[in-house]
């Protein structure tokens, strides 16, 4: 299996912390461009892949979604999500995503929320996915982009002027790389953006749309930090259907 | 128009020694990669948008297209290109790719190699192809890459421990970059790779296949100067099909 960093204790309680852990889907500035890319969920059947605490399970219910199983690695994160939670039409389940069995045909769409750039196997994963589907259904998913798991070390840089950048290194070369971030070594799998749609396409999908995510002015005004983030996209979201 | 800098001398002078320039398809690092995205050319009608010395127009002739139509915007370009040309079937126009009426459904192929950076109105471009393709005819281009057009300045930089990177900013804020590149002042036009697809997407377009492109280890090892060409991609090489 692919590392459970959410089960490490200095990271899950950093991750705890962070507003999106805190707020829910609201916490999450790249949430409203996620949701632009959901169809109307009213009766639809619904895959969760990573749910964490569950809010995007729980929201959906309130969208009318009939019925949703949920998916994490981490009993912790399960455990607080099946406290927070009291719908029986929400189903909490543990396991890998780097070995799951998907049923076939069962789903009208798959989630999944930060989830991918975790996965070594992703052509396995997705192929899972794809299976899950109904005909017709959709996949939406946030993950890092490449252009921000690509360096080795993945830090800001500040030129002569006082110009922030971002530098890149060894985009083409795929693989894991290793990060410091909430605690020490945290492995990510850097993927080229060309190669996560085509492993989409191949697998028989159309892609719909693709968003590589910065924040809008209004964002920027109501929290000037988020300024940077449009230097260089931190996450790619994407909607593709079967 | 947009600026047409192939009728600049000193871009044209510098342009002109480039290996591409001397030695054809078989001088552009990128082209075995262009060339698999290319269906059996036999018996097709194809439109080459910025078809410069009108190389890729005679090879696809040697491989059995009925007809070509080579459209360039340089007069310079295009005399050099009817110079090197005896084919009837080849016939040479010249256009500016921002304002050119494309008759509809034509054409079976439309190709086009590094030339959509310097077109600041994309949209209508591709809404021109889209109209002259015939349904199922497909488009193969190659561009720059927007992690090589955002920054605002595009230069290499060496880090304390004396390895390149490719700095980038701006990644998210589209529109014209002012590049010194054989000349001073040579206009492109950054677009998101998101923002590319989205249109073809929208224009009604089945995407094909991507590829965000780099050297090989055989081109690594035949010329070991491009190996700074796999930190970050300097092209996408995109197929489409209407």
């Amino acid at each position: 299996m692919s590392q459970n960093i959410y089960d490490n204790e200095e990271f899950f309680a950093g991750y705890a912390k962070l507003p999106r852990s805190l707020h829910g889907l609201d916490g999450a500035p790249e949430w409203p461009a996620l949701r632009a890319l959901l169809p109307d969920l009213r009766d639809l059947n619904l895959l969760d892949l990573g749910c964490g605490y569950g809010w995007f399970s729980r929201w959906a219910r309130q969208q009318g979604a009939r019925h949703v199983v949920a998916i994490d690695v981490s009993e912790k994160m399960l455990s607080r999500a099946r406290a927070d939670t009291r719908d029986a039409a929400i189903v909490y389940r543990t396991a890998d995503l780097e070995s799951i069995e998907l049923p076939a045909g069962r789903f009208d769409l798959v989630y999944s929320s930060l989830v991918f750039h975790y996965i070594g196997d992703l052509d396995r994963l997705l192929g899972q996915v794809q299976h899950a589907l109904v005909p017709g259904g959709r996949l939406v998913f946030s993950a890092e982009h490449p252009i921000y798991t690509a360096p080795a070390d993945g830090r800001w840089s500040v030129d002569a002027a006082g110009r922030k950048n971002w530098p890149i290194d060894n985009y083409l070369n795929e693989g894991p790389r290793s990060r410091d971030w909430l605690t020490r070594g945290v492995v990510k799998h850097h993927r080229m953006l060309g190669t996560v749609i085509n492993l989409l396409l191949r697998l028989g999908f159309s892609l719909l749309q693709i968003n590589e995510w910065g924040p809008t002015d209004a964002q920027i005004a109501a929290a000037p930090e988020l300024a940077d983030e449009r230097h260089r996209p931190i996450f790619v979201l994407i909607a593709a259907q079967r």
